[in-house]
């Protein structure tokens, strides 16, 4: 017996290594790999009980400099002012989005609501390539390039050498780097409006729950995602009105309330991280979304879209 | 007034003709463009009532040759023997997969059963060629080409002058074309299976209820989409276990049948059109998806990814 089984043990040591799946490099990724979300930049948002009366919650991580600052403000004033407390959601359009806030368009907005702009859809971010991300270097059907930076998935154009000029227009210096957009994929939120050159205060806010709507991009003001809960609105009834919305009274969903996490008492806090998108964890991640040869797979993919490589995250352990 | 009424009338022929949205122009389709589903290639599934008592019924339409043709047989002589009446869904996985099937994975099979080959994820389509449907020529991070085909979406890799040869090996005639394949975009249904070489027999299916997950594609048959009803199966909770399975016995979503709509009675049959992929109004809309000029949209993507194009369905007028 002790012979066969040393025998076995050294057969499992010749043999070549299984690729690992994407979920098993996310779950060998060491401590050092994972990145706090901070309390302040986290959306705590509380639907009202389901029919079982089971408490209904879903965290939001807001987006980081340089990207829809101005929204961001605001939407930190707005939960500040507890205003999202008895709204609702009231959209929920199948293969596209699910959208909550004041049903009435009426409700008074807080004091010190900033100005938003259609210019910030876009941030200049130095440094930015072609390529800059070589292992998901696939093309893209809507930018000349897309990536991953401090967590978060981008598309940009190219903005190399960037001319920097003074006031009379002589060049003063060339700045290296991108005009770059985060991306409506799956469970992005983003800033309803009317029609340019409103682009909307983040009042109204909207999460995607189908296919990424990238024509979306340089549209509109995407703020963050939803990293926490999303299936309590994406399994929601669908609206039978126009655009998903609800036309029956009874269905909106209320919103008890809408909370930063650094408001909530230590208790109640979600602790969030997310995978460093420049650990080599992410890029071994990446590359295996891309690459499948893990037992289930035949022919890996040989690429993959930016909005199929998520950012892994995870509770803090 | 009759004065301003004509100046106004003048105007508006001057004025430059708004750019249509894609749904604008789907409603301008002339009759001619939409071709009717077959009854003997629609699935028709009847889940058990909701909670409120509605009624819930989700329409298949399955594959044309050359796709997928071994499981789909299987398909339609399950639903000939009744063999889905009495199973259920089983697993809701949030932005993946909603699947259905006998759970026991012990219900006999009905006779005449075919054996079914991962040799036949893709097909030899005869004339397709890089580029073939120069609308949509944006690229895709998966496959070397993707297009449309009598309604459907395809990938393929370049087969062009593929040589055939005889037994000797000495080459006949030279064929022009490619290998495709169908895509796993939101709402297509394919075939569940074990490790390969099982293909799987077409009893366990799936549909596609997130982003797309394209790495599936040539590892798993694709059988067909979604035409009507896809909310019945979207919206419904997503399960607490591994993969999204249900875990507690009372979740499972009864299927009180599966049937061909050729089946049923005339009363009762869906009628169902799509849009001719092959017509002038779906190259416009294709191009509109890529382009959107209408009235909200301040940039257009300049590109789009086949399944941000989805194949335009609608109840027969």
């Amino acid at each position: 017996m002790l012979t066969i089984l040393l025998a076995l043990q050294a057969a499992a040591a010749l043999a070549p290594a299984t690729p690992k799946s994407p979920s098993e490099i996310i779950a060998g990724a060491p401590a050092a790999d994972w990145v706090d979300m901070k309390a302040d930049d986290l959306l705590v948002m509380q639907l009202a009980p389901d029919r079982a009366g089971k408490a209904r919650r879903v965290v939001i991580q807001l987006m980081p400099p340089p990207f829809s600052q101005s929204w961001i403000t605001n939407i930190k004033t707005l939960a500040k002012a507890h205003w999202w407390d008895g709204t609702s959601v009231n959209r929920v359009q199948d293969n596209y989005v699910v959208q909550w806030g004041d049903a009435t368009e009426k409700k008074a907005l807080p004091v010190g609501m900033q100005q938003t702009s259609e210019q910030e859809y876009t941030s200049f971010v130095p440094g930015l390539k072609l390529n800059d991300m070589p292992r998901l270097a696939y093309p893209d059907a809507y930018a000349r390039g897309v990536t991953f930076r401090s967590g978060w998935q981008l598309a940009y154009e190219i903005m190399s050498a960037h001319p920097v000029t003074d006031q009379s227009g002589k060049p003063i210096r060339s700045r290296d780097g991108s005009n770059a957009w985060p991306v409506h994929c799956y469970g992005m939120v983003g800033v309803g409006r009317n029609l340019s050159p409103d682009a909307g205060n983040g009042a109204e806010l909207y999460t995607v729950i189908g296919h990424a709507p990238r024509h979306l991009d340089r549209n509109i003001a995407v703020v963050g995602r939803v990293v926490g809960g999303i299936e309590h609105l994406s399994s929601l009834p669908r609206g039978t009105g126009a655009l998903g919305f609800y036309e029956d009274p009874a269905q909106p969903v209320p919103i008890a309330s809408i909370r930063l996490a650094s408001e909530l008492p230590q208790a109640e806090r979600p602790r969030m991280q997310y995978l460093s998108t420049e650990s080599a964890s992410f890029a071994a991640y990446a590359d295996a979304r891309a690459n499948r040869k893990d037992g289930f797979f035949n022919i890996p993919a040989g690429g993959a879209d930016i909005c199929n490589v998520p950012v892994p995250i995870r509770k803090r352990p």
